[in-house]
């Protein structure tokens, strides 16, 4: 049978290296550490910036540091739904459940808007909150609209507003986690969207994407981690023995980064300016100098540098957020990325539809034919 | 400030004629109008098979011309979950929502697996039946285990089992819409489940990308088309008109087929078969045999031959099913194809992460850093 042409230049499994779009929303620089939203170097809009700031210069392109995004209620529609899971249902799930939900309710039209944006970025704390209340026998609480997004998250997963350094380090870990170029659930929200797909659909389709240990991670290991190290004090026999036994070390080496994840950096400063250091940050802190040490020390040409999951994990901890809610925490940071994503890729659309090679039998013809 | 490398070879927005990947599950030969599902052409499977013979052969390899999947009763939340909704909520919605609390109460392991396919497969129909009465302010119908998936979700809208020739016209139907290759919607699936997520996650965002008109298309504008031409006398001068106005004429000429699309054939045959031929396959032949004659007469250099949506609007509408449940029914028909791209892609599994030109300001700094 005839088989497509194969070319080596337009085989690319995995789409490594191919660039599929452009984006003026970030750029990342792996070689050198740095990460840039819309020009501005992360480690700035972390010291000046909010989530709310952040998520406005993202969708519109400009940048107000007074910008405010409280957390907006959910529908009846989707407590009814999040009370009908199961309690064990994993909170992307829960998540996704209600932003399918959101998507029906307010049937959004394309392309994409900042409106749309603002609306859904905001209902999606408040729904995750919900569930995470609902699943432990707890009412849900109404968002109080003089907080902020981050600080009203919290709050309504508590019953109380945060301490302000409480609030602000999720928020840092907020910024740093809105928005890191074409990942595979950015991917996700930018092939949905260039069907003329709305954008409810495609932050549904990246919070799938995101569910996916390869992409989203899995924070709890560094949690376990920390819990295994114990105290500073034995950072360095721990460290040092796992690297003697070939264990995997949390938190360290990063796909594009081959320097510090500038992300792990902003986290990191944030956490050292709080005047009350937690005892999780100072254990992550001793963790962190003695695990960079000692890979110095054992590879000295391989740069497994600390990554943002190394103090996101401490960061969400710290806060009072359980292991299995740092994901979804994941994906409403990455809310403000996703969304902006739709609204650009709906500004200049074109449909994202790669060729496939075809590997099957060839024709052949059924039995009964 | 330094820019990414580019090179002609890599640039590909939109991906086209960019090879992404590999599959066994179709060939398409848009030159010669084949469609091929693992090797069998798809004329053959429609005349010989049933849709889940085809789902199996999809999900499986192997060709079981007696395979039976009938319809799976949807959970309670799933219901609770409808009955919130807005009456006004679109089909497509309805199905999603439907789709996260099944991933969110099966909570599948990854990679996909067949057994995984079949479940979610044959409750999605039962799930959107259920929105299409509830929003009617009808009560649900529970499956019966004695139909087939096609005859069970019509039994599931209307209360009554179809007779046999609506229920073998919609199989074809959902035969030719089960796999189409990297469209948008499986390769959203592809992508979301190369992250490791389950296969609800990929199913759902692969409904969100057929959400969108470029993909999913708009298939009640061809219903819209026969009405206007009324009778098969009035087609000749419809047509001639349309075409003398420029109007587009719906159901033709399609992205990959230059020769007459294989689907659509395989559909007009099933539909010439039925021995009470209804009106409106009367008129739909009379509108494709006068449009294709006026268009080579008109454009005898432009292959523009009638499209699968041609066919697909019409047995629909036949089998009583309104044009806003077309997008989901074509959905539910994808479902065989994308979860057999989940079970494929989790069988050979590598993360599809493309690169993206960075467009935006060069580095710049906060006003209060």
């Amino acid at each position: 049978m005839t088989e497509p042409a194969t070319d080596a230049h337009r085989y690319s499994p995995g789409l490594e290296g191919v660039i599929a779009g452009e984006t003026a929303l970030s750029f990342i620089d792996g070689e050198a550490g740095r990460l840039l939203y819309r020009g501005y170097p992360i480690g700035e809009l972390v010291k000046s910036g909010s989530y709310a700031a952040v998520a406005e210069l993202l969708w519109t392109g400009e940048w107000h540091a007074d910008a405010q995004l409280p957390c907006l209620s959910v529908s009846p529609a989707v407590l009814t739904a999040l009370r009908a899971l199961p309690r064990s249902a994993k909170p992307m799930d829960a998540l996704r459940t209600a932003v399918a939900i959101w998507g029906a309710e307010n049937n959004p039209s394309w392309p994409a808007t900042a409106d749309q944006a603002r609306a859904l970025t905001a209902s999606s704390p408040s729904a995750l909150a919900a569930f995470a209340r609902i699943r432990q026998g707890l009412e849900p609480i109404a968002p109080d609209p003089s907080l902020d997004l981050v600080a009203g998250f919290l709050y309504q997963i508590t019953g109380v507003a945060p301490d302000e350094e409480s609030a602000r380090a999720l928020d840092a870990y907020f910024i740093v986690g809105a928005e890191h170029g074409f990942n595979a659930s950015t991917f996700t929200c930018r092939v949905i969207t260039s069907t003329r797909a709305d954008i409810a659909s495609a932050v549904g389709g990246a919070i799938g994407a995101m569910k996916g240990p390869l992409h989203g991670g899995a924070p709890s290991e560094v949690v376990e981690q920390i819990h295994e190290v114990g105290t500073p004090e034995h950072a360095e026999a721990w460290v040092r023995e796992a690297i003697d036994n070939k264990t995997r070390l949390m938190g360290f080496g990063h796909r594009v980064y081959r320097a510090y994840d500038p992300r792990a950096a902003a986290l990191r400063e944030v956490a050292e300016s709080m005047t009350r250091r937690p005892d999780w940050l100072e254990l992550a802190i001793a963790v962190e100098d003695t695990a960079l040490r000692v890979l110095a020390e054992k590879y000295p040409d391989r740069p497994l540098k600390t990554n943002v999951e190394f103090y996101a994990a401490p960061v969400l901890m710290g806060v009072g957020l359980t292991p299995d809610l740092f994901p979804a925490t994941f994906a409403l940071a990455r809310h403000a990325g996703w969304t902006a994503h739709a609204i650009e890729q709906g500004g200049a659309n074109r449909l994202i539809r790669p060729d496939v090679i075809y590997t099957g039998p060839a024709e052949r013809h059924l039995p009964s034919a």
